[in-house]
C-alpha cells in the first residue's frame, strides 16, 4: 500500500478556522484544505496560504481527509456532518472547536460515521473581531486547549488532538468530558462575558475617559462582543450559565447588603474572600 | 520682599504619595517635603530622592508649604488637617487625592484655615500593590485626573491643580464638584472593583488555567484588592455605589431571565446594547 500524505480539512475559514489552518502548517507534513460558503473567504484562504485547496462544499474536501475540524457555528455542525458522513475515509478523526459541547454532542452522536472517530476540542483563544481578515497563526500561542472526548472516543484520537494543541502553540492542556467542560466554561468564560457586557448596559451620562482607569478598561474590555455568536454559545450552555450567574448575583447582593447596612466587617470579609480565591486560582 | 522658593508638602508617602512626590519633581522648581508616620517609609523617601525633607509630624513640614497634598486614607485627613491648620502659610493651597469626596468635604470644610484655599483631586491611577516600594514617577503618565473644587474654591487653585496634573503626566482632565465626581466614580471605579471581586468569590473546583483566556484574565484582574482600603472607599460612597450596583444586578437579572426563558432575541438585544454603549464610551 502506497504511503499517502496526511490530509487535514478545516470546515469554516473564519477567524478561528483560518487561524487554525495557518497554525497547523507543518503538522505531520499535512496537506491542508478548507471549506467555506463565502467566496472572499475562500480566495483569501488560498491567497494567504492558509489552505492549499478550498471548496464551497465541505463534502468535497472532507472526502479524503484524515482529520476534519469543524470551525463553524455549533448550529451548522450537524447538518454539514450529515452531508459529509458518507464520504468520510476509514479511520478519519472528526473534531470541532465549539465553545459548548453537551448539546452539540447529543445532536451529532447519531451522525458520526461508523468508520471514523470523534473528539471535540475547545481552544481557549479568540479575538474581538471575527473573519479571516483577523486570522493569525499565533492566535493559539500560550493559550489553553481542552480536549473533549465522547465516551466512545479512542485514546489515540485524544492523543492526536493533544499533539494538535502543542503544534499550534497551546501550552495549557486539559481533557474533560462535555458535561464537566461546559460547567467550568460557564464560569471561566460565559459568566465573564455576561459580567462585562452587563457592565456596559448602562453608564453615567457625565462620564468621560478622564474618569476611567485600568479597572474600567479591563472589566469592560469584552463588553462589545459578537451578540449573535454569544447568544448561541450562552443559550447552548444556559443551565450551567444560569447557575453560575445566580451565584454571582447572590454575591453582589451580599456586597450590596453590606454597603446598605454599613457593615464594614462583612464587606472586608467578602473582598478578602475574593482576593484569596483569586490568588488560589492563579496557582491552578 | 525676597523671592521664596515654591514649597510642596506631601502628607503620606505610600504608593500614591511617594509616586506623586517623584512625579512632581521640577514643578515650579519646588522644594518637596513629606510626612509619614512610618520610619522605613521616610527613610526610603529620602534615600530615593522622592522628598528632600521628611518628618513624622505633618504639622512640621506643612508650616511653610505653598501646596499641601494629603495622600493618606480619607479617615485620617480631618485629624491631620486640624493639627496642621494653625501653621499653614497665607495663600497656601491644600489638596487631597482621595477617591471619594462628598463625605470628606463635609468633614473638612469647617477645618480649612481662612488664609488658605482647598481644592481636591483624584488621579485615576493606582497599582495592585501598596507602599513606597511600588512608587513610580510614571504612575500618572497618560492617566485621567479629576479636579474637585469646593463651592468656595478659587479658580486659581483649580488652574494650579490642572498644572500639577499635566506636570505629572496625566492626559485626560476633568473638573467636577464632589457630588458629580462621586456619582461617576461609583460607576467607572467602585462598580468595576465590586464586579471583579465578586467574580472571584466562587469558582469551579475543577478549573485549571487551561480553561482560562483573556476574558477571565481581564475580568478578574482586580479581583484581589486591598480589602481594607476598598472597604473605606466603598463605604464612603455607599449610596451612589448601591445605586449603580442595583442597576447592574437588574441587567444581570434580565440576562438570566432571557437565558432561562430561551429568549434569544432578548439576549441578543441586551448584548448589542452593551456593545453599542461600549463603543460610545470609547469616544467620550
Amino acid at each position: 500500500m502506497k504511503h499517502m500524505r496526511y490530509k487535514i480539512c478545516v470546515i469554516g475559514l473564519g477567524l478561528m478556522g483560518a487561524s487554525l489552518a495557518k497554525a497547523l502548517k507543518g503538522f505531520r507534513n499535512a496537506e491542508i484544505s478548507g471549506a467555506d460558503t463565502d467566496e472572499y473567504t475562500r480566495e483569501k484562504a488560498l491567497y494567504t496560504g492558509a489552505v492549499s485547496r478550498a471548496s464551497h462544499d465541505a463534502a468535497d474536501v472532507a472526502a479524503d481527509a484524515n482529520l476534519l475540524v469543524f470551525c463553524v457555528y455549533p448550529r451548522h455542525v450537524p447538518e454539514i456532518l450529515e452531508r459529509c458522513a458518507p464520504k468520510i475515509s476509514d479511520g478519519a478523526v472528526i473534531s470541532d472547536i465549539c465553545g459548548v459541547k453537551t448539546g452539540l454532542y447529543e445532536r451529532i452522536t447519531p451522525l458520526i460515521p461508523k468508520n471514523a472517530d470523534y473528539v471535540g476540542a475547545h481552544p481557549m483563544a479568540g479575538r474581538e473581531r471575527d473573519g479571516i481578515d483577523h486570522a493569525d497563526r499565533d492566535l493559539f500561542k500560550g493559550t489553553g486547549f481542552i480536549v473533549c472526548p465522547l465516551p466512545s472516543t479512542k485514546s489515540s484520537s485524544v492523543s492526536l488532538m493533544s499533539d494538535v494543541a502543542r503544534h499550534i502553540g497551546a501550552t495549557k492542556l486539559a481533557v474533560a468530558p462535555a458535561g464537566l467542560h461546559d460547567q467550568i466554561i460557564a464560569y471561566t468564560s460565559d459568566l465573564m462575558h455576561i459580567a462585562a457586557a452587563a457592565l456596559c448596559m448602562d453608564y453615567h451620562p457625565g462620564m468621560t475617559s478622564a474618569y476611567t482607569a485600568g479597572a474600567f478598561r479591563d472589566c469592560t474590555r469584552i463588553g462589545d462582543i459578537n451578540a449573535e455568536a454569544w447568544t448561541e454559545l450562552l443559550m447552548g450552555n444556559s443551565d450551567n450559565t444560569v447557575s453560575v450567574l445566580e451565584r454571582y448575583m447572590g454575591r453582589l447582593s451580599e456586597v450590596r447588603d453590606a454597603l446598605r447596612e454599613g457593615d464594614a466587617a462583612r464587606l472586608t470579609a467578602l473582598l478578602e474572600l475574593g482576593g484569596a480565591n483569586k490568588r488560589a486560582m492563579l496557582g491552578r
